[in-house]
């Protein structure tokens, strides 16, 4: 992957917050921003100037998939804890593109329908099509965070799971996709001011739920299942990410500089027509 | 509707261009900006302005919605010759909303499985949930244009069709949807050289079909095919907009205006917090 170059950027995110051998969640800083000096200020300008190369890119993927033959298509998958800012990537990273781009799908509590079939069922029908870039608003790690800690399934399904994934993601890898699998990670006080600040605020109150108070009572098993995700499906071919998302405008810009990374390495070209230009041209000429 | 009070604006969009009684589409000049005299310099600040107001709006609606009880949704559809401009609407004004709160569907071709039910069976899977804006790039309008200038049916049912679209717009709006139906308005002229600036330039060519001048050298047919559209089908639950559309930056505001009239007419609310937010203080606190 290709860095942009600015004088703001320290380091390649892709290479400082990729999950490989070894990795430990509790060793990651939430208030940190690796790979970056700008601070606040300069991250809004830099996430603009990186809004811009995003939007050509994106353009030239999805035109380029108009060709005929290239199947190229992105997948971010997010997920986190509650108020960790998945809402704010959606908006401010991924609302800069045209969403006649974008294939945005937030996975809620599965439905009986989603239950009656297998877990992945549900996935497969959200996924990109060539020249899109898909989001996941949670994803089918659902499946192994929630369901590990809620014992949603018995612990023989949850472990062929990580399996079951490892096979998909490669699946849809050799067949054109790039996965880019982003946990937001905030500090377990953060959580906390958070989910206060929309108790405190009555135009915040929609975004609060109860049942939130009862999930972060599970902090400790909840960091304890995404470290096994971690461990058992962070591949060379769809690797994940631990994003620190204390500051916002960090995590914002490091998602970003993910998707551009991916799109970089697709390096989408315009499409040479399939049709005779000069004769089309007289042709609409003499209309 | 309510316009919002800026210099530039001069009347309501909302009824200078709604189609109502004795409507004449060739007595439209594509070229005319109704309502707004502020220029094209005007109109990128106007845009912006317009932009802030939607977004809050409609982060209103999306958070009513989750209260439970409120139904409340709109539906943009467009429609227009090639090169009017729709993906510009879409990328301009749709885009500058939270992508979580739009829903957007371009209507294709017709597959096999759409063409073995009634035309209206693809259309009702993507109406908006409530708390949504959906938006249309191309409708059910589709079966009753090209339908009709190509023949795709048979007259009787082309013409049982007017009378179901509206049905079903009742049925939408008597349901809480507010469905408003725009068609960009551009000249013989202006779409010749829109289409000729695409033959022009290569990073165009994958907008350009030679299926275009196909349907252009229809172009009376489909004037025609509009009129009538026009006629059968602006109601008072659901009237069209006739968009004057060769200046593009007039285009966008004036349907960003009616995505706003809507919206300021539902006047969406914060929802009442439906949990006991000391209790959830205290309970959070200790945490």
């Amino acid at each position: 992957m290709t860095q942009k170059n600015d004088d703001n950027w320290t380091g390649e995110v892709d290479e400082l917050l990729r999950v490989g051998k070894g990795f430990v969640l509790a060793d990651v800083d939430p208030e940190s921003t690796p790979g970056y000096d700008g601070g606040k200020q300069g991250a809004e300008k830099d996430l603009d100037t990186g809004a811009r190369e995003l939007d050509e890119l994106q353009e030239r993927l999805f035109a380029q998939s108009r060709g005929g033959s290239a199947t190229a298509s992105v997948l971010l998958v997010l997920q986190a804890m509650d108020s960790a800012g998945k809402g704010g990537i959606i908006r401010h990273v991924v609302g800069s593109v045209d969403p006649q781009g974008i294939t945005l799908t937030a996975f809620k509590k599965p439905t009986d329908e989603e239950l009656a079939h297998d877990f992945l069922w549900r996935v497969e029908q959200r996924l990109p099509e060539p020249g899109f870039i898909g989001v996941f608003d949670r994803s089918q790690y659902e499946d192994v965070l929630i369901g590990r800690v809620r014992s949603l399934a018995p612990p023989d399904e949850i472990e062929r799971r990580y399996g079951a994934i490892n096979e998909f993601e490669k699946r849809l890898t050799d067949a054109g996709t790039r996965i880019i699998k982003v946990m937001l990670y905030i500090s377990y006080e953060e959580q906390g001011s958070r989910l206060m600040e929309r108790l405190d605020r009555p135009d915040k109150h929609w975004k609060y739920n109860p049942g939130d108070v009862d999930e972060r009572l599970r902090w400790p098993q909840y960091m304890e299942a995404y470290q096994t995700v971690f461990e058992r499906t962070s591949t060379d071919q769809a690797p994940w990410y631990v994003v620190p998302a204390n500051r916002k405008w960090y995590a914002r810009l490091a998602v970003q500089q993910l998707l551009l990374g991916a799109l970089r390495e697709i390096d989408p070209q315009w499409p040479v027509a399939t049709f005779d230009v000069e004769a089309e041209k007289l042709r609409l000429a003499a209309t």
